[in-house]
């Protein structure tokens, strides 16, 4: 059995906090290459390394069966007509799926088969759970005006591969039409 | 990918309804055996057979990585002095473990290692998250007056064992005494 201590964690949904879990910082730097509109993200980066994302991450053990479960909240904001949003990943074990629970905020996930190039754009509000099935990039999207908070929970062993990501990219982005998320394949 | 449709559910963390998912319930009757105050346990039946607890399950797909998650909860009352419960269960597949979420009211986790017979009672309450470790008998207890209602999320191949727990028990059982929860071996 693992230390009490570790059986229990609190979070806070309005901050993403979780209680003695370790912070990760995603700012606008580390960023490069996903916002489609070069010179907005080069004027923004030049105005500063603004903080879009950062993570909470809860990791009790590391069996075949274990879970770990993270908060993530990105900030409202765009470049150019680019909602704030996620690098996105694929799980290094390739079977892992995902759920995601909305905690705070509104937003979009962005779900894209391996396999098939399929993608699938799925709302993520408070109440609601989203999966996301192995073989599945997922980027998370902040279309509100507050920060966007979720909940992920994964198998222990899935792992967090950007690389497959980095290099293909997604098939679809959502920008700001008029003041509302609009879907565009590129 | 799955069916757009089922890669969202909603879920009503007041009842612990999730929209379109199929609903299992257990009454007073659906639990014998598992109250310590059997004479107490023969009068409740005998005035009726009260509705305890209901789930709710999403399933979307039962791959080695796949997960599952599922909404309980229990009502408010007691048998004699011990208050309402689940069953309990381990999961088949052992490895396997399980994350709860509370929504609404309060309440504990049983957890008893299935090994050692060393055990925890872990608060269960909004906004915290208790981890079931693998080969861990786990049990929810309603402690509060209202109805107690969680999230939790597990492997698909978990699977669920509560022959195990009907014939060892749990070594730790928790009564109302003056008004607040209290842990007792028996």
């Amino acid at each position: 059995m693992l230390n009490p201590a570790d059986l229990l964690t609190s979070f806070d949904p309005e901050t993403g906090v979780i209680d003695g879990a370790l912070r990760s910082e995603r700012c606008l730097s580390d960023l490069r290459g996903i916002f489609h509109d070069a010179d907005a993200y080069a004027a923004a980066l030049a105005d500063g390394d603004p903080l879009v994302y950062y993570t909470y991450a809860v990791e009790p053990a590391d069996g075949p069966g274990d879970l770990y479960y993270a908060i993530g909240t990105i900030l409202p904001g765009r470049i150019g007509d680019e909602y704030y949003m996620t690098k996105g990943h694929l799980h290094t074990w390739r079977p892992a799926a995902e759920f995601y629970i909305g905690l705070r905020g509104s937003g979009l996930m962005l779900l894209e088969d391996e396999a098939t190039g399929e993608s699938h754009l799925v709302p993520l509000e408070p109440n609601g759970a989203v999966y996301v099935p192995g073989s599945t990039a997922h980027r998370t999207i902040n279309t509100g005006d507050e920060p966007l908070t979720y909940l992920g929970i994964y198998p222990a062993r899935a792992g967090h591969d950007y690389a497959a990501i980095a290099e293909r990219g997604f098939s679809t982005i959502v920008t700001c039409v008029d003041g509302r998320p609009v879907a565009r394949r590129v």
